[in-house]
């Protein structure tokens, strides 16, 4: 069986945090987007999400299709593709913990897409760039802060060696982690140069995400889309700015 | 075995969801920040969630005790508690469905929330005010008809007779669905006049769900909290406006 994943072309977005699952596990899969066949590229990813008979519609992309079911909602779609890949622990606690912690990754990227949109994402960000420039501020002195601070105390407390944030094993959430500092580092240069040394359990996450054999690949492959001013993570001069850590 | 919620006191919030699933099943669950002894109360609460030595601790409340797990994000607290309360169909597919409509919703209140603080949330609403107009007109011009627009096409989608979101029984969403719409009549009484019908199938779930008897009873007694401008829907007057619906 081969994955159809639906996702908005020209960006990483969520579609990203379903994308580095494959990835990293060698798995196929095709992005509906860029296919050329009839019920592929933009026309079948608007017509499939649009369809008025479909009985599980998703509300927004990333989606995927599995035979006759929409998977939608992307802690939803990596519940799903967890335990399929291998990418999250056997019990069911450990994929309730998972789950959990992409949740709250799921909130902190929410809350960095608001940075550069707090007023109305339909809007371009120059129509709110005054109250981005707040929203960011908070985001950096803040909320970064406490995002972080919990998840160096998940790391440190995690009783199984390795590092990652779940039993001895990488998960999803891992490689959710290393998607948004990575990210971070490349909408905010500035406010991350002292991240490694404030937040080392979740730097070495990045790191040790980044060195593993697959995914070294796909970020140099084509694949990879880079990041940009269209996705969650952008950088904007203005709204960078020196950080608490 | 008794569940044991950790939420916040004097306000519904997103513990509300977690109390409506209990409620209408008549399962017993205790309140932690209401009990008088050790380990309980707002110490109790703290005490546990700060714990440093925790090896799955929560970003925030609310979350779940059971036995030495704790189960945070309210979405993933659902998903534990919907086949274990019957709040939930049997098949693996249908509660995924039931989770990603849950991810929805939880989508909706979080830009709810971000209506009155579109700035930042350690801040009072007093120091957001001008942004929380201009924001707050967009979730009402925009952003409920598109979410609710999306409901009541699942709604006429489902196959299943009953008017439920997933097949033919109230599931966590529904009640879910109950408590965001509540929510939004309190909130924006001038622009929820014509909700019912413009969503008249939403509504109904709405509806549904405040006459099954656990429900009702429920809402009259002193264990609901009224609405009020600490939680997620906030009456504020110069917020409300005439909708488009």
């Amino acid at each position: 069986m081969t994955f159809e994943l639906f996702y908005w072309p020209g960006l990483q977005g969520r579609g990203e945090f379903v994308r580095l699952a494959f990835e990293a596990t060698g798995t196929p899969y095709v992005e509906i987007v860029q296919g050329k066949r009839p019920g592929q590229g933009m026309d079948g990813l608007l017509h499939t999400m649009d369809n008025p008979a479909c009985p599980d519609p998703p509300y927004a992309p990333p989606f995927l299709r599995v035979g006759d079911e929409l998977i939608g909602q992307t802690a939803n779609i990596l519940a799903y593709l967890g335990p399929r890949l291998g990418l999250v622990g056997e019990s069911p606690r450990a994929r309730r913990w998972v789950n959990q912690l992409q949740l709250t990754l799921a909130d902190l990227v929410a809350e960095v897409h608001d940075g550069h949109h707090p007023i109305a994402s339909r809007l371009y960000y120059s129509n709110q760039r005054a109250e981005a420039r707040k929203r960011t501020a908070d985001l950096i002195d803040y909320r970064l802060p406490k995002f972080f601070g919990y998840f160096e105390r998940v790391l440190a407390n995690n009783p199984h060696a390795g590092g990652w944030l779940s039993e001895g094993a990488m998960s999803y959430a891992d490689l959710s982690l290393f998607q948004v500092i990575e990210g971070l580092h490349y909408a905010f240069p500035r406010a991350m140069t002292g991240f490694a040394k404030a937040f080392p359990r979740s730097q070495a996450v990045h790191d040790a995400v980044a060195c593993q054999p697959r995914i070294a690949a796909y970020l140099k492959s084509s694949r990879r889309i880079a990041f940009n001013t269209t996705g969650i993570f952008r950088h904007y001069k203005e709204l960078d700015r020196a950080s608490p850590f």
